[in-house]
């Protein structure tokens, strides 16, 4: 009897794929990535196992998570599309990574996961099943003729459940669809997909809005080593973290508490298809900024050009599955290279929803008070600007300047 | 007599240039920029004129400002550094180019203007000048030996302004500068040198704090017809705008009052030196962000990844001074080649600081709801994201992957 | 009966998949491109009829492949992992057009080919037809089952042609594969799979090697409008030819003489599989040269460098099969806004394998003699250069400058 | 009295600018950096010992170029403007490092050169000098008003040298000026200031012409360690080198007598001024397409890329005379990661100015002959490709695409 590795959240979807792939005569083992979504993962282990699963292996990414995958985003200030912070994207790897190594670990070479044939996800998960795994062989139900002509629907499933006898809390109809993670919780589909639609009301759940967030001002200060985050200070109680977890949950709560980090977007999917999708995350966006903020002060100008110049192509890569390809591990390399001077505190205001950064400290000397002072000459001599000045406009100065000839008199 | 035409503010440095310059023997024609800045130009005027200028020209390029220069700025989505909108240096231009056509129109070949050897202002200036006037000679006198040799610190200005009897406002000691145009106001230098402090309450003129602001959403629809923008509707009192430079008045309002538009960075000079700058941009932030949120739903994904790669590099140009060069002229191409189909509406509510969007919707179908529906095939096959896959994923599965030797077991 | 449009090419390949589209029950339009392939058409034409073509349509695409496709190229200076000038990548799309017209004029809506399914070709015809024709069915049997099944190797399509009586001139076993149009031959596959075995002797068709060519040298003189090649002029016979493809056969016949534009490279499909290729590109090889020589003198430097850096995306969407794209619309848009000041003449030498540029005139007065001299001042002060450095020197002395850590005492 | 440490050639400018410093008060120490260029040393030596120099000092610096500048700059695959291969540019900095170095050694603070103001040596020499040594104060003859007003030209610096006694080999005129090191010899100014006109014949030195050279292939086979050149093979004689400089030196020996390396072009510089130069530089020719060859067949698909996209940077970097900044410290760090798989050889012919690559062999397995075989499956499977395509042209079928207008039918 062939294993199957399969990726289990114990919701609908892949309750019906591990019954299914029993029926089809394989062995299942049910892997469960805790990467810190708000599951009962012993009531989904429990819940496997009475589906028939052989094994259930829980893996707590957690940790991982945020060190090897969030932490280098924010020091490659990866965005997608100008504003996605990438929770989903990120997560993807770390769960794959550790599906292949359970894969390894009970002697199986066939994975198989939940995610539809229409979305991102299928694409980062095989991705990183087929550059950890290259002899893997990947069931994925939702590409599969057969399974696609059992259920076109949501009704479905639920007939199918009803029929075994696998318990489901889902409802016959779903407004919209979650996916939830220590770094964010995404909300696509359903209600979601027009555009013009505004988000339900009480549909976030990291977050309030900053309508409902107290009155009240957070100042918090943040410390990297490195470009990355260290430490985490609310100057108003005092309380500090450094642990990357436990700094990182601590943030998500203050933030959240304070209505930051929500967007509402139009993305682009790598298959092709344009998407609504609605985001939180709070945490990410504070450190995001804060990050940020250090580096213009610390970082050579020119370099920080370059990396600006990368950072669209780093948050592609990550948003299209990409993490475990070798252009990632190069542009890695390039992304801590730049930020072995990005070291120092960034001091900011959390405030219904703002993020306000009011100063920051750098420990290198990247900026010179003297140079920048307006009153000081510091070294520099106000005259060579008047070179600097001409011999860049010797160019500008031909007649093959098109605005010569539109103003030029 | 030689011919000066001095870009002339009525404050303390270009006055004492007028006179100094007078007393070198020249003639001098002032000239002064309305870019929309609170200021008397009666006033202005009649002191030039009474310090001893042969002529004061005023001009009017508020709506040349608002069409020509912060439009195609926002069409091409230009940041500088991920967060400056680019007030100071989208004005720049604007006033070199009035300033070169009153020197043509008076019949002078030399200008001058009160701007220092430190800033970024100078270089904006200057390279406008001989773009657009190759044969200009640019009299600075904040970079000459002998200027400098006679006015070392603030009070040699007020002290020559007593001697000639000019009047001044300024006091002797000044927290930090500023800079205002209708598109924002900067803030630099003084008490502002140290990055680390907070900016001083009641610095900000254009807008509220985020706190000070009413506890109350405001929303709007703001359309946009090939990247520009065309019209406001305030949906609560249904007020609408439509003429550029009223459009842009209404939004500087509403957004300040709702505390939209500041931020407080350090930023890379492009004479080599960090400063810290504050801005506050309220209508710019706003159509920024609008903008922003159209093009991702109205536009191809590839062509959106190519403007996306340019978008620093166009902010670039123009914070360094290039808005006149033939390189500005070639990518303003691509701007407004993209922007053919970002046409539509954005729904957003300002609230506190935030700029939230809610909704949008494009005039053409580069959004496709079926396609992008769970619920409906629309055209695609999910089995085809299997190949899709799989051949993307042949790279990966090679033994170079450096991310097999590392986790590939 | 369902019409199908095959790309038909006289070959063996193609000439089974008609038969074989004959006999699932389809009938068959033979459509044969010319796009200067040295094959005989009528004879082709003939064949197909025999075979069971319904109708075979010769479409001359000629003189639109040279203006519309290797032009543009020309004026994009696209050249693909710094080597392959495309001549495959190019007649795709041109041939995919037709195509896609010839089966709209006989009411088809489903086109066939005989492209394999790890190569390139496939990619451009398909994506192709898919931008032209979203409706379009493809039949590509080279990737279906039941053809593949069916067909194991060239001795399966052989014997199907003994049986069918189909006659072909291949023989049991190929050294290697070519295709060939007017901009070049290629040459993979076979013999060459091993990328460190010499090409065999004599496998070039439209050079001779440098050393076959004669000890002479051929000098010409070529001449282009906007980045467009308007004039060729071979200085020894005063031969002058303006009009597109006759200039462009005419630059081939004599580059072909002269052993230019002989390339051996391993490249990178877009299936993410490294091959080895053999291409021959005479004309192509002169007017790349010719124009990028033209372009350093006529174009501003910036402009310049931001073409350079748009180049290898340029050549990669079209290798890749992405003419019909919206970033190909849009990048040559870019191409086209830089070339309007690439004007003028080229001076160049042929011999035994080399091009060598002697000398050029561009038309406008972007290279300014008086400025290049060393003799004259040509309005530059030399002065200026001082201050020049001194400003973009203050970035280099920070003390965050790693070589001074390492070099700097 | 001061201490001025000044580059010293042996030729006029600097003979000149030696008395001169002497004049005006200065000990001036001349320093010699040789980088191979064809010069007698201890005669130059004791020329300016004669004039008055009260050190002198020579420093071999050709194994420090070839290492620790060509090579890189062959990893890098950097070439300028598409062609020029940098030998003037790479020599600037490890001139300027040991200039430096001499002036710490002799503790001075002063450096001196005889470059002019229109060129690119000048901002060479002194970018390098700020970064390496803050603190250093430059004397630029040629762009001091005092010594421009002395010498307007050859002929005062010739009546200069008759006054003084110096003697000079220097004739009244000069066809062109050279600068030559082992890596190449560049030639301008002059006759060359017409673009249009043939270079002289017998202007090259270090290579005859395609038409002198002998009528012979001569087949090299070079081996690269992470892009590194190690070893180059002589196929003919057996004749093997692997030192760095040896190997250097023997390839711009046979290079040179099989007449390859010669180009002729128009160049922006970076001080705004086109500029044509020929060049003549055999071995780096040779290695950087031995070099590029090795690299597709060895380097994944998209690091490639991405250094593709990064090399104009790189070069442009090298060619303004940023070599000692901290982007090309963050650029070369780029170059070694991606260069870890460089490794293998290249088997070239030489033959008549042509430089033709016949074979390649990478140690690693990028290149797999399984999965490029047409006749072997490899572990791809065709039908894969179906939904790729398909996939990748969900976007195209759009009725965004703007070539379905055109050409949709």
């Amino acid at each position: 009897m062939e294993k199957v590795v399969l990726a289990y959240s114990g919701g609908l979807d892949t309750s019906v794929i591990l019954k299914w792939l029993l029926e089809k005569g394989y062995e299942v083992i049910a892997y469960i990535g805790d990467v810190g979504q708000a599951e009962d993962f012993e009531a989904a282990k429990a819940k496997a196992l009475k589906i028939g699963a052989s094994e259930v292996h829980i893996e707590d990414l957690k940790e991982e998570f945020v060190r090897d995958y969030i932490f280098p985003m924010i020091r490659g200030g990866a965005i997608y599309e100008g504003r996605y912070l990438l929770g989903t994207s990120l997560a993807r790897p770390v769960i794959a990574k550790a599906h292949v190594e359970v894969a390894r670990r009970v002697g199986a070479t066939i994975v198989s996961h939940g995610a539809t044939g229409k979305g991102n996800d299928q694409v980062r998960f095989e991705l990183g099943y087929y550059a950890l795994m290259p002899e893997v062989k990947v069931l994925a139900p939702w590409k599969m003729e057969e399974f696609l002509s059992q259920f076109k629907g949501r009704t479905d499933l639920l007939d199918y459940c009803d029929k075994y006898g696998i318990e489901v809390e889902a409802t016959r109809s779903k407004p919209y669809s979650m996916d939830a993670n220590l770094m964010h919780i995404s909300y696509e589909a359903g209600v979601l997909e027009d555009p013009a639609a505004r988000p339900p009301v009480g549909m976030y759940k990291m977050t309030v809005s900053p309508q409902e967030a107290p009155d009240k001002t957070t100042s918090l200060k943040i410390s990297f080593d490195k470009g990355t985050p260290v430490r985490v200070e609310n100057l108003a109680d005092g309380t500090v973290k450094s642990e990357p977890l436990e700094m990182f949950n601590y943030l998500n709560k203050i933030a959240g508490e304070n209505g930051v980090g929500r967007i509402d977007v139009v993305e682009n999917r790598y298959v092709g298809i344009k998407s609504r999708g609605c985001y939180e995350t709070p945490a990410g966006t504070v450190l995001w900024k804060a990050h940020q903020d250090l580096e213009t002060i610390s970082m050579d100008r020119e370099v920080f050009r370059m990396k600006e110049q990368m950072q669209p192509r780093l948050a592609e890569l990550i948003y299209n599955g990409y993490w475990f390809s070798p252009e990632m591990d190069y542009l890695l390399n390039s992304v801590d290279k730049c930020q072995e001077v990005v070291t120092g505190n960034v001091y900011l205001d959390l405030y219904k929803g703002n993020v306000i950064v009011v100063g920051r400290e750098a420990e290198n000397e990247a900026y010179d008070a003297n140079l920048a002072s307006m009153d000081i000459e510091g070294g520099y001599n106000q005259k060579d600007a008047e070179g600097f000045i001409r011999i860049n406009a010797v160019r500008l100065r031909s007649s093959i300047n098109p605005w010569r000839a539109r103003f030029g008199g």
